[in-house]
């Protein structure tokens, strides 16, 4: 099942809804207290009863076409900062030590940091270049997990029970602020620097996460292209180290990684230039699309 | 003023009050809105009213004895992560190369870095030991500031502006975890390291942040002890620094660094123990006081 969150506008009333071909069904007009948001159905663990309202609607007259409906995030304001795994692809890894003229030093445990609520932005919506304010402003496609019940100290053979569902992240990062900072929070910190989307499949739907081509294009260019099975640290273990004397709660969004391909590696970097147009697409999950502005 | 969450036990109803000498003025009784919580208030500025209806009440029946109330974190559930800076005192940069057999390199720009929500817990309440999680448990006493509404682009000079105010965290590292994940946030957020309060202390009741006295004892024993300026990124700049390119919400909270005397620096290095009573003092703010369990 994939779930969007979607206005139709002028009305800025967000409503929950699930996909159907090219139709909206929208969950939050059924005035069910569960599905005034993805939110509560996650922390509601409602997803059955959303897919039986689904299903039955399926066809039926009272579907919203796509076209009109205005997606927003999944999650537009996510309870706490996002969690980010760094360094996960070996050859993105490979690229970022040379292209700083270091020896290659594989991580032996999992980096995490994290992005703010304030970074959350919807497919479609402009990225802002935030021009003097970092000179190299960057991609990363990432693959992000959707947790769906609290838990701490999970073990990696249990984590597919907290997981709710799987989006497309695109964590855009100012590279010489992540550099000059040294924690890597201020260049990952930006406004609008998190596009999310454009739905949340859910777990059932997709047979085995660690096995999704994922690539990135910029103004149609392929710049990243990879397999979630090319991560260092797989997903069982980003959940178990992630969990581990730290409480993941039900709606906690966790970025896992990008592949190689990011701009500031090219020879010469390419910074993202006003107007230019990223597109990430996950298979199985979908397509998101923003421009530079 | 002062500004408290509370409950009265064995109710679980979350109050917020303000302290008028041994006792508290419960503003949520009255059933505004606006003082429906920590955070309603800041959003709602409503400090000056909330000072009116206090000072009117200030010697009158109806007052709750402060013995009488369980204190909280003064902002229980903060809506995003806290913010926080490392290395901003000299000394404390100095023990950490020292402590690491490295020479002394200080920051050019400040270091951030972030602690989920569920890290947050009050005066009075247990720090986790995570034993087996982690081996070096360790505290930081730091002043943080409570940003009062909402900015981006903060001028250094117009910092106060957006300050609602002030109070004392303890930013509770897993050290061993914070050394070998690379980034800090996996150190910095074990659940329950992230002891806030007792209070909130408004920014006109400050004369002077970058001036006040801190210190932390552990079981009596003066580890820490310095003054807010010895900082080697002041206020004004963390502010600065922190809302370029990055909305500042009414209500986030950034804790500000701490100085030397951490017990991994100690010879030998001295982590936290079950038992152990952690006390840490602000001057004008008030005390915050959690033992290791």
């Amino acid at each position: 099942m994939k779930l969007v969150t979607f206005v139709r506008k002028p009305s800025a009333d967000q409503h929950l809804g699930v996909v159907l071909d090219d139709a909206v069904f929208d969950l939050t007009a059924t005035g069910k207290p569960e599905f005034e948001s993805m939110l509560s159905l996650i922390r509601a663990g409602a997803v059955d009863a959303a897919k039986a309202l689904a299903e039955a609607a399926r066809g039926a007259s009272g579907l919203v076409p796509l076209e009109d409906v205005t997606l927003l995030a999944p999650i537009p304001r996510p309870a706490k900062n996002i969690f980010c795994v760094g360094r996960n692809y070996i050859d993105h890894v490979t690229e970022g030590y040379k292209a700083r003229g270091l020896d290659l030093k594989l991580p032996e445990f999992p980096q995490f940091f994290s992005k703010p609520p304030t970074t959350v932005i919807a497919t479609g919506d402009t990225i802002p270049l935030h021009e003097g304010i970092t000179n190299l402003l960057d991609y990363e496609i990432e693959l992000a997990i959707v947790i769906g019940r609290d838990g701490r100290d999970i073990p990696a053979a249990d984590w597919r029970k907290y997981v709710f569902g799987y989006t497309v992240l695109n964590d855009i990062t100012g590279r010489d602020l992540q550099r000059r900072h040294d924690q890597w929070f201020k260049g990952k910190g930006l406004d609008g620097s998190c596009p999310i989307g454009p739905c949340i499949v859910t777990d059932d739907a997709i047979a085995d996460p660690q096995k999704l081509d994922l690539w990135l294009e910029v103004n149609g260019e392929r710049r990243q292209s990879a397999n979630t099975s090319q991560m260092i640290f797989d997903l069982p273990r980003i959940v178990e180290d992630l969990s581990r004397g730290m409480t993941l709660e039900a709606g906690d969004i966790i970025a896992t990684g990008t592949p190689s391909g990011v701009g500031y590696a090219m020879t010469p970097p390419h910074p993202l230039q006003r107007g230019d147009l990223v597109t990430c697409h996950i298979e199985g999950i979908g397509t998101l699309q923003n421009r530079i502005g």
